[in-house]
């Protein structure tokens, strides 16, 4: 991270309309930044091999696709020398979105999306099925009333 | 979702190439699927009129803006009618970047991602000093170990 | 109770017979323990009327009308004083089928029917909003295994 | 449920006098909404085959039969795989009325009627006996306030 | 307690005396009553013989022998079916002057006295020893504000 | 306790001798021990001028009065400087037999007998409306399996 | 701490011979590490004036003044927003010797030394009387086992 | 402990100069308390022996050396057998300065030094992985507001 990464405000500008809508064609961004299309890509290229962009990704309403259940399972295990192993068998699960390992009551937290209550069960039981998992505790969304990065991605920008 | 929202094997694959990469050229998805660009062009538009295409967002990596620090910060109201209230203070803090309703142990639930303990003092204590909140408890990460969308997607098309 | 509940072992057949279909006509029942109907009808009457049977009711699949989220919800109050007041407005909450006055972590602990994860939430709000109430705690329940008072009922006359 | 289940106003109003007392005449029914007996006796075992009837049962007194002690006991299983085995071991002890997989801080979760305080140890006991069952919290009811399906089964007919 | 059980006046003014002191001299207490010594000493060994009374116990000043320390300790069992050994073994723990079976948190529940912090580490630890023993937990008086069973056994009087 | 409290052989004999049965005639005590019955008289009196011996108390049958449960409540207050306050209130409930201070987890941790769980349920509800109860939480005991400070001074005089 | 702060081998010794005794004399470490006194002497005085020593603090045996009682209090607040001033209060106790700021379960964490179970319940009921102060818990301490920053400082030169 | 250690006012005196600086000469201790040098020194040479003065610890500024994250560490062990074998492990391990054995929801407490969450983490799996830890729950600290022995030491001479 040491030098290489020095955005400037054109970066930083790019980022933020890019932030807006990933789709945003380069044309329109340098346009609207007075500099060429090609200033654009070489831009974000750069910026991708840096590995500050990394990716980009669908917003899809999960409502539509009958994706109403939310839930977070905290999951004790028995050993932590497991954590890497309970880990992979998790990513193999594709209705687990979010992991983390923490410290603190848990050993690992986990995001699920499910179709129902009946559905969530049934992905829950395959998490406390992996071995080295002892026992989860699960508490359940009743509204997902946020979810959006942009505004930290865009407050991160203006304190630069 | 009455009866119009009817995907066809097309708008999944469709989907599936977006997913991969929000800003593949619909040329570059016509060829592979050996459709039009415009037929591209005509169901994305309808996915994104149907609700069913939200958006799409950049991945940036946090860790990049020294942002290294995640945290859920569970909150306990005063009364529950204050719920759209404080999540109306929350939206304005833009380090949390999703939050929940909640009827378990919580009332709100939410994630939040600051540079380091410090920052995240400060963060916890803008949540605490909301109007209505009475106690908050937080849970901190210690790695992001999965934070991915796409085998969800990916899982919901093939079981349609 | 003192002296006046004798039941005998035609009292016990007759509730046996009830149990298993409280509309069992008691033609039916007097012609299998060879007595009158009008015996039968008799004894009924005594159950009734010494408050053994309380009443009878049906049992609907809650599913079939769409039906399907069960919670646990444990209410801590501000005053127990106030356990009468807040059992009355329970009472006014058609979707809270079973309450109880507790006295461990709960003050009050109650069992709701609700459609979905969203009603559910709208039935704990109005829960929660109860005058007295200072916080309430849920625990959903992600399958009704077993809601029988037969096994109960029978293995009470075997062993009176 | 789909399409067969078309209940209209004439089996509401079935249901709503049979909801108030199971035992109620068909032709008395049959009297209070103008039709003929016969149509009552159709419509009956028509939502009896449909699902929606399951039964009915007798509403007797508990206190009567010295059953004056209700406890809720939350189970932890030593893998959640045993959940099925250790719900049939419940089924054969019949102070257990209810059931639920839950998936919060419990794998399992009953409510079970006792005599007295001695008794409820025993039966508790029982259930710390059964195989896979690791450890359980029991929660002592003071009061059953309420327990009344009647309210619901009305407000959803009002609202159907 | 059938019948058998049916203290008069004159017993309870008796039980009243004897529990401000039981070195109280029957003679005084014959005085009192306006009865004989021999009906005072047939009366309390009836109580004696009918399990009324257990016994007397001389209350001493814990302080006074370096005794300051008091704690309550949980004990989580492995198993419930070892409850009956466990309680033999700590039977044999003297400084153990309390025990009872529960059925919440723990699975047993004691009372401690010890004459210091180290002291009483060894004595928990010496429970925690006892095989069947899982685990404890130990909370710790500041101070025993109130330690009587008199004014208990008084209101028991008054009101029969 | 400085210098005047030292009881030698003879002293611990005679506490020995009264623990067992505190109506011991101390014409008794003197023959067994090979002293004048004067001599056991004024060894008593100096401990209890002494403070060691504080009394003598009647071990009643609680079951035979009709008293068969017993709780523990925590008590959590709403400022401790009400602790001396809600102490006294506690005294003017004889069915609180033990009271602690504690700094854990509650405020205040009670001992209570009761008829039953109605009884029981009515002085818990005493205790929540003393002015400056916060709340309380209530672990019910299922049999009390042990009660019993002989072990305990027998203990201490053998090791003094 | 950018560029200034570049502690060299020699400087690392003389900190590593300082924490094994802070009285050392200068001229001793001098002759061990083959330099003149005076320069051991602007180096201390550099690490001094750079904030890396801090002082120095003399290791008292505590249980020789009669503090054998250890206790962790963690505090919770009314509103963050009273931290700094509580923080403030908590500093005028001197049996406070380290708080911390904490946002899990409670908002300060607190080390207390007492000299028994009689102080400590003061010194605890002190901090509970602090205005904004709503609850205190208490864990305590049975034996400190270890209590050494050298082991630490000695790691941290090693991997410098 | 018992006659040999009366400190007098000069030896209180003595410590409370070298607790604020442990470097301070012997020279100027006599110079301000009139008295000889030699005394001096002869005094803090019998205090030393007594076990009165332990050692002196240099305070160091751990964030000067990237040590910013502390947190706190309950530890679950199988069986408190294992006590002191965990104990020497914990010892190995330089990260942890502070340990506790304590008797209620934990088995031992410790406190942890790292640079950050990431190596925080590593040294709470080393605890974790030691054997016969079953389980750990680390509280994280956002700020030490407060390590200070000098404020309690002075108040202990005060008193005496």
């Amino acid at each position: 991270m040491k030098g290489k990464l020095k955005l400037d405000e054109t970066d930083h500008q790019i980022l933020n309309m890019l932030i807006d809508n990933t789709r945003t064609p380069f044309t329109d961004i340098a346009k609207k930044l007075d500099i060429s299309a090609g200033t654009v890509h070489v831009r974000v290229k750069k910026m991708e091999e840096s590995g500050i962009i990394v990716g980009s990704s669908l917003t899809l309403n999960y409502k539509k696709f009958g994706y109403t259940f939310i839930a977070y399972v905290g999951i004790f295990l028995e050993k932590t020398s497991q954590t890497q192993f309970v880990l992979n068998r998790i990513e193999e699960i594709p209705n687990i979105t979010v992991a983390h390992v923490t410290t603190g009551k848990f050993n690992l937290f986990c995001k699920i999306r499910a179709k129902n209550t009946e559905h969530a069960k049934n992905i829950i039981f395959l998490i406390d099925d992996i071995d080295g998992v002892n026992r989860t505790e699960t508490m359940i969304s009743m509204e997902e009333s946020l979810n959006d990065k942009t505004r930290l991605m865009k407050s991160i920008f203006e304190n630069m």
